[in-house]
């Protein structure tokens, strides 16, 4: 492992390396279907939702959509979503609380455990594409023991675009090399790491249910790979 | 007291208000005195840095400067201070450690344990003038428990022009009525009321020393009004 001395903050993806948002959409999903009778695929509904993600960054990325905050973007999905899956007779209330179950995703069960230990010794931010409120609630209602909300809203660029790094290693007064982005994510990390600062992967095999064939293991080098947080407390000597 | 059921987040001016700059600075002078054989009149020194700060927020606000963060800001008043005061033989390390006292500030003895209540039932943010690495140091080292760090840095505008108190509201997902700005400052909450905050007055007697004459007493009504910090988790049902 190089030597980590110099590095001040760790950095963290949300969805899927912190939390469980399959799992938890599903779940939201089930539990508005019994109280509506609806009868809906609902990981498959799930699935479709965050489909719908990476071409919604891609219009904001590319200018196509002003600056939208993810909230937003998940709304524009969703009312699509309801359409094709004939979801009727929803108020704007019930679409507003479906639409905000991303504020509701539940940590992997070493999430709190493992951030409450790295961060006695670095500097817990998120580095996520979530907008503020979304990730202040996830945390508020988790326990998730974050110093720092940063990430794509406070830098105005979604990842994997340099500036959602960078501008978060700025608003930490921190070079990026003092900066550890860690997810369970190669493309992500791969993008940290072409910004400067070091990496650390963490599998999350069951993120998109099972058959998950993406991401189940390394695919370059990183500063450090771990198997869970807490497995990545110890190695970072925490 | 205004029914306060629909406030969702309380946003805290930091300086004077959680922690008390006048003596940390003074105590960070008076270390670095005696480690260096310096004569000076500390308080005086701390008064004067805080002096040039609200004439060089003025100089960002007014467009004189572009956007400079606190930290940098607070740098070029330390410099032409170091000459004033006659200060010389200091490193470039050892003035960027003394300008970085900021962000080792004490919290006033109630800080914590106030916040840490209050924290059960609402949102605790930042909207300080503050850039966002001071805010995490300052939190991290003091143990203040926020939910986000946001303010000045994230709004790109120093208070009280309405932007830094009406996007940080924004960011935290609410409406400008669901969040209280608690200060020890008159000034600050008249700014935060006409932008539709709600507000709370704690006031800081000797955050100005002894003698100080400003700020002693609420001068219009407010939302709440509490002793300190621990008072106002007991006045505001938490």
């Amino acid at each position: 492992m190089a030597d980590l001395d110099s590095v001040k903050a760790l950095t963290f993806d949300v969805f899927g390396t912190v939390v469980d948002w399959r799992s938890s959409i599903i779940g939201e999903g089930e539990t508005l279907g019994r109280a509506k009778g609806l009868t809906v695929d609902w990981a498959r509904f799930a699935d479709s939702w965050r489909s719908l993600y990476q071409p919604m960054l891609s219009r904001v990325r590319n200018g196509e959509l002003p600056w939208t905050k993810l909230d937003d973007l998940h709304r524009m999905s969703l009312d699509r979503l309801l359409v094709d899956f004939g979801i009727a007779g929803l108020s704007e209330t019930e679409i507003d609380h479906l639409n905000r179950a991303w504020h509701r995703l539940d940590p992997w069960p070493d999430a709190v455990p493992g951030l409450t230990r790295l961060r006695r010794r670095f500097i817990l931010a998120t580095c996520s594409n979530g907008n503020v409120a979304m990730m202040v609630n996830m945390a508020k209602r988790a326990g998730l023991p974050w110093d720092a909300i940063l990430g794509a809203e406070t830098a105005r660029h979604y990842k994997p675009q340099p500036e959602a790094y960078l501008i978060t290693a700025e608003l930490l007064g921190l070079r990026p090399e003092q900066c550890m982005m860690v997810a369970a994510h190669n493309g992500d990390l791969g993008h940290a790491a072409g910004c400067g600062l070091r990496t650390a992967f963490v599998p999350r095999p069951s993120e998109h249910g099972p058959g998950q064939s993406s991401d189940l293991e390394p695919k370059r080098a990183y500063d450090a790979v771990a198997k869970d947080f807490v497995d990545l407390a110890v190695k970072l000597g925490c």
